[in-house]
């Protein structure tokens, strides 16, 4: 296979047994791989909430948006994660909607969707997950488990359940645990989607003669209320301001997914709900309600500390060196909560280096930002922490406690007083 | 009437004509007024977007929540707003849903309530329609006009429109314009309501033996966005963290607005959701969906530069001083955005004075910190911006400007960086 090859797949890895206690008879992940395996050069990319495993090719078919080549800018030939030299799995995880097993897939008992039947999963099941479709790639030990958002939980997750399996992670935009503004928007975003009567209770998939007919209303909803959470006061204002969209409110009408009410006609249809109705359309047809639903809760359970009482204890065992990466524009997974992992490494003593972006991106900085995020990404990749490129805040500290930089202390006061 | 008393009432105010060019022929307007009129001691109070006209007594029939005496602890006899020295004056706005003309009000043209017929409202109608009411109580100039939040735009609304009306006037936790993030997250609310079947176009009230069926749930994600916004992550943090509710999912369940999904019984059911959806259910009994959606339409079309250019030309008439007061922990409405009317009003040289709150509550802050808006409002009703609990950002310009001060610039810049 040539460096530019994609190695696309689905594999069966047969019986699999969730956290929840609930066992399917076959699991199948789905997965891609780039470049070649030459035994100590593998690495291991973790896909946010609505991504796919198509980190970096193009022309997949069922993909789109933000979970088509995803990371294009920073996996690739002659890319920070270099797919000539690093042999780079991404896998779907069990629950989502591109091919590995999750409410929308058929259940091999039924011949139907799983629908609502479908277990609970957690990251912590993602993780396991991961691990069974790598043994089955013949991969034991990586060189980096790298991933943003939830991703960057997924990445956490493998140094508390494999301490032994990597000498280098790297979370992104991650944190040790949602904060509670992050867990009602998810939750509200949630009760969106149950609430669109064609959610029916989860099982909307249609089978026989009854076409498929999903909630896209409250999917939609759902979608932007997550969009929002991605972006930042600054990134709006930019992008957006308060102008008119320029265009009479056509995607309100009719053909559009809401009804438009009296005063529309009134007022002006913005820009900013121009974006967010055309980008939930486009979720709408990508992405799995019931999915969402899932990995949300996943999202929303995940407890770094769990089990072991403090982050600090929960990541003792893990025997590599981490760079946690974050960006100073982001209200979803703040710097000041990536500071938190970095003094929770530091405490047992594994190197660690807290590289903060200044950025108005949002917590979106970490996919759109790739010229912020390839360099510190392709030093650790090739040198650990000791890599040019990576900053640390410990080596800024006396900075960050009187307040003057544009670090996580100052940016997230705004939220922790 | 005594001082403790309140005269209560709703008037008929004749044809009105509304800024979109529609016409209703008879504008009721609920009102509360607190104190006896002694020619130049009136007070006008302008309310919050779900408040009302019962800024002050108990015992209200028809209000709940927020919209029952919410500013009890500010204005009453003996307080900040004493109705022993000065006549208070609360009018619920066209558009709502406490007695004033709205959607839920009749038609007197047909006996039916108004729904989707009620013509679009906006922050100037607000104020035309206070001033007739006041021109009916035989009110010309007031000592003082203040409100909160969408209240505070309609504090500045009258010295746009009446620059010679008050002698005084007090936007609280306001803006010119609400920034594109709050605007999206108003528009995905009401894209909930409109969503939901029974919102039916906005006609959902019932008639003869049709009994009404109002979208309470898509009101409920609506309120939940909204609540969101009042608080901020540090009084989330307090207030819930991660705890579980403690109890079965029993909201969750037949009897709640929202149906639970498979998932529902292995995840914990969180006190912050516990939260929203207690209040969400709450306030689908005391508020009116089709207003919820007229008045953050009235809300996010407010532009107070709006044929004038600039901010500081649009208030550039007015005659007295102002207070502007804001809360460190408000993203809603932020210090940065009572700065930028600050320096408008002191490009004018109209006397100001902004006053900043150190305050970890959120946008709540102006509703649940009684003992930091006393002092300040007090102060100033009585003494103007010579008040000895009044500070000025003018003041400390060099420590907003280092960045070393709690005051907007720090707070702010997670959005604004």
């Amino acid at each position: 296979m040539s460096a530019t090859d994609v190695d696309r797949g689905t594999v069966e890895l047969g019986e699999f047994r969730f956290e929840c206690g609930e066992t399917i008879q076959e699991l199948e992940i789905a997965y891609e791989a780039y470049g070649e395996f030459t035994g100590d050069n593998a690495v291991l990319i973790c896909h946010a909430l609505t991504g796919s495993q198509n980190v970096a090719s193009y022309n997949t078919p069922g993909t789109a948006g933000q979970a088509r080549a995803w990371w294009g800018d920073i996996v690739g030939p002659g890319k920070a994660i270099d797919t000539t030299e690093y042999y780079v799995v991404c896998a779907n995880v069990p629950g989502s909607c591109y091919g590995s097993s999750g409410p929308s897939s058929t259940n091999p008992e039924t011949g139907e969707p799983w629908g609502s039947a479908f277990p609970p999963v957690t990251i912590g099941d993602w993780t396991r997950a991961q691990r069974r479709l790598l043994d089955h790639l013949g991969v034991g030990r990586l060189r980096l488990i790298i991933g943003g958002s939830v991703g960057g939980m997924n990445v956490l997750e493998w140094a508390k359940q494999f301490p032994d399996d990597a000498e280098l992670i790297a979370p992104i935009a991650a944190a040790d645990k949602l904060d509670p503004q992050c867990l009602g928007l998810d939750a509200i975003a949630r009760r969106a989607i149950r609430s669109d009567p064609n959610w029916n209770g989860g099982d909307y998939y249609g089978s026989g003669d009854d076409d498929a007919s999903p909630p896209r209303q409250g999917l939609a909803i759902a979608r932007q209320i997550g969009h929002l959470m991605y972006l930042s006061k600054a990134s709006m204002d930019r992008k957006f301001g308060r102008r008119s969209a320029g265009r009479d409110s056509g995607i309100e009408g009719s053909d559009a997914l809401f009804p438009p009410d009296a005063a529309a006609a009134f007022f002006p249809y913005r820009e900013v709900e121009s974006y967010l109705d055309y980008n939930a359309e486009q979720f709408t047809d990508r992405f799995d309600a019931n999915s969402y639903l899932y990995l949300t809760r996943a999202m929303d359970d995940y407890d770094l500390a769990e089990g072991h009482g403090t982050v600090d204890r929960a990541v003792s065992a893990f025997e590599g060196e981490v760079l946690l990466l974050s960006f100073t524009g982001d209200w979803h997974f703040t710097v000041e909560q990536s500071e938190h992992l970095a003094e929770a490494f530091r405490a047992v003593d594994i190197p660690v280096a807290h590289h903060v972006v200044d950025s108005d991106h949002g917590h979106d900085a970490f996919l759109v930002e790739p010229e912020n995020v390839a360099p510190p990404v392709g030093d650790f990749l090739n040198s650990g922490i000791a890599g040019r490129a990576i900053t640390d805040t410990a080596e800024t500290d006396d900075d960050v406690d009187s307040g003057n930089t544009d670090f996580a202390p100052v940016h997230t006061s705004l939220f922790s007083g």
